[in-house]
């Protein structure tokens, strides 16, 4: 019999089972109140437009296209659909510079695969949306944080990246409503990451996932809007934006996009054509249908329904944390963030917390390259309802405040 | 302005746009004859069945399961469906032997992902499928030859391995009417490539991509069907079957499965975790009702269809071809392997065909892992329609004979 473990390659020696897998079970059973998941409200789905869509791909003339082989670039319609969309937030951008992506988490894994040799370093924030570690971790880099406002020099982190045999190839940040902090990222600190990416002659990634779930206050250039505005045009930038449709149309279809440079795109489509060929070519059709139909009205649908279960979740929180527990006040997407006191351990409180009072969150230790922030967690408030978003404060915060 | 020639990752170094690529866009000229793709005729597609199933998923309760995220090893009644699948060709495996991948393609990157570290080598059809040396180019392997019947011995083939700075890691290969050369591999062949292995003490990739595509002859075990004689169950083989509904049932929904032992299903499934999330969950519903309801009579139907025009191919090569061109008689599949006398250049050919006779196919050094085979040719036969076999290949016999 073969042993296994001297035939897997050396990267995935990182790779393990997350618990935000395990976390992701629990949602199948209705006595857990979860606050874990990165997962939009199915109820808000616009299921009238894609049962609509599916039946006109599949009516139409374009059945024979809905169900072949397409291009590993993307369908053309789809991509013409978010140059548009991509105007209507300050970015300039032609068919060539998109390629459609299953899911943006695929966009992560490519970008890992293409810029990371091993030893390489990413910048990346402290904390960062996990799934982003999971993609480069393949890749075997190093990382490095990524501080706007911090003091180190771009020089010093140049010069710690070639001594862990490579260079720093990439910072990665998520501007708007990060995961899991619920961040933004001012002009300014935007502006810097790209002074930095200059300094290290590097590229920026940036997760455009939450963009469009602003719920108030005002929308602020996304990095490559700037790079732009540096560069003269797109195809001199250095900045990858990454999109997605599962935030607010269906994370079902898995599309997502990816907007850059010329050359970058075309690397990324041999990528893609040697690793799945091509996204499903119905779902992008009816994706088309369902943007085209919908997308504005839904955006503003799902924005109402999320700032109203954040408005719960702050009221909740303020209303039952015990003192010693702190949280921010996101102006938009999915997540707040939750300090714990400095003794408290958030995964042993997870599991409490899963075992008597049937709550669910996720550690923030997941979050951070170097597994520490062991008395933070994340809470989602996109999936459950209101009174349950009451109901499971109380419970947890009654938790917490019983270890204090 | 960034270098990007400096920024890019070793591993991709090797990738370059490919004539198939290129090729793929012929088919949308309608005035062009292609034998190229490797691609099912969409008049065959069960479109009923796919309207049937894309209404219900959407109508009933399963709409929002539809729309959502999902587990990355996939959805549990679409494993159930290949676990009863499976047991039609032989192969006892459960629900946890078993992931679904994004189209088969997607199955060869993540296993060059798991398996190769830079150095390693990877035994391979010479030629064999060009999609799978490009998706495992990416991690950067040398190729020797598989020869179930070679002269080679095991112990040469690792000392050459070791001496590239890796080992053996896998034996890949399409058993059944083999891309490109429409081969099939006699019950001893496959034997062998198991002793190989189990010499080598490395794995073997069963690419299962034309399995169900047979015309003719008596059905042949599965590789990994003798592992498990071999073996005593699954969980102890060292084989990893790779299967696809691109070939029989849509290409378009991107939907294909891995077959292994548990310690290499738990490892993929965490790369796809980190590498896409999940396949798309209204795809992955879809094809089980559609799977359920018309596999069996599909399968009849295609293979129907594919034989007559396999017939009629081999008739206009007899026909049309001059003497010194030969080719083999594939048993089931989409391919016909075309050799030409030894001064032709397949690629040059092809261009010259293109231009004066409106004639594509793929030449064959592109299934070459050293790009020899200049003089070979791959005919398609499941897209065109008779009457095309039957002109295109007139018009390719008389440019082949014009240059004798």
């Amino acid at each position: 019999m073969l042993d296994w473990t001297t035939q897997f390659s050396h990267r995935t020696a990182r790779m393990q089972a997350s618990e935000i897998r395990e976390l992701l079970k629990l949602l199948d059973d209705p006595n857990v109140l979860s606050f874990a998941g990165g997962i939009p409200d199915p109820e808000l789905f616009p299921a009238d437009a894609f049962r609509r869509a599916y039946r006109e791909v599949l009516s139409d003339d374009g059945c024979d296209q809905a169900l072949q082989y397409s291009v590993s670039e993307g369908f053309a319609p789809l991509r013409r659909w978010i140059v548009g969309y991509m105007a209507t937030v300050g970015i300039e951008c032609s068919l060539d510079n998109i390629m459609i992506t299953s899911g943006s988490q695929q966009a992560l894994d490519y970008l890992g695969k293409l810029f990371l040799s091993p030893g390489d370093t990413a910048l990346v924030g402290w904390p960062t949306y996990l799934g982003a570690l999971q993609a480069f971790n393949a890749y075997e880099p190093s990382y490095d944080r990524l501080e706007p406002f911090g003091n180190q020099s771009t020089e010093a982190l140049q010069a710690q990246a070639k001594a862990k045999g490579g260079a720093v190839k990439f910072a990665y940040t998520t501007p708007d409503f990060a995961n899991p902090t619920g961040e933004t990222l001012s002009l300014e600190a935007r502006a810097r990451i790209l002074d930095q990416a200059e300094a290290l002659d590097c590229l920026v990634i940036e997760d455009a996932a939450y963009q469009a779930l602003r719920f108030k206050g005002k929308s602020i250039d996304p990095i490559l809007k700037l790079d732009i505005e540096r560069s003269g045009n797109i195809d001199a930038t250095r900045t990858v934006y990454c999109g997605s449709f599962s935030k607010t149309l269906s994370p079902g279809l898995r599309l997502g996009w990816v907007v850059a440079a010329k050359p970058v795109v075309q690397r990324l489509v041999l990528i893609k054509q040697a690793a799945d060929l091509n996204t499903s070519a119905i779902n992008q059709m009816v994706m088309t249908k369902v943007a085209e139909a919908v997308f504005t009205d839904q955006v503003v649908r799902v924005r109402a329904s999320y700032a109203h279960r954040l408005s719960c979740l702050l009221t909740a929180l303020e209303a039952h944390m015990p003192s010693g527990v702190s949280w921010n006040e996101p102006e938009g997407g999915m997540f707040v963030w939750v300090r714990l006191p400095e003794s408290m351990d958030a995964q042993a409180l997870l599991k409490e917390a899963i075992e008597t009072i049937q709550v669910a969150f996720v550690p923030g230790h997941a979050f951070f390259a170097d597994g520490t922030g062991r008395n933070y967690l994340r809470l989602n408030f996109s999936l459950p309802k209101p009174a349950q978003i009451e109901e499971g404060m109380k419970r947890l915060g009654g938790l917490i405040a019983s270890k204090l």
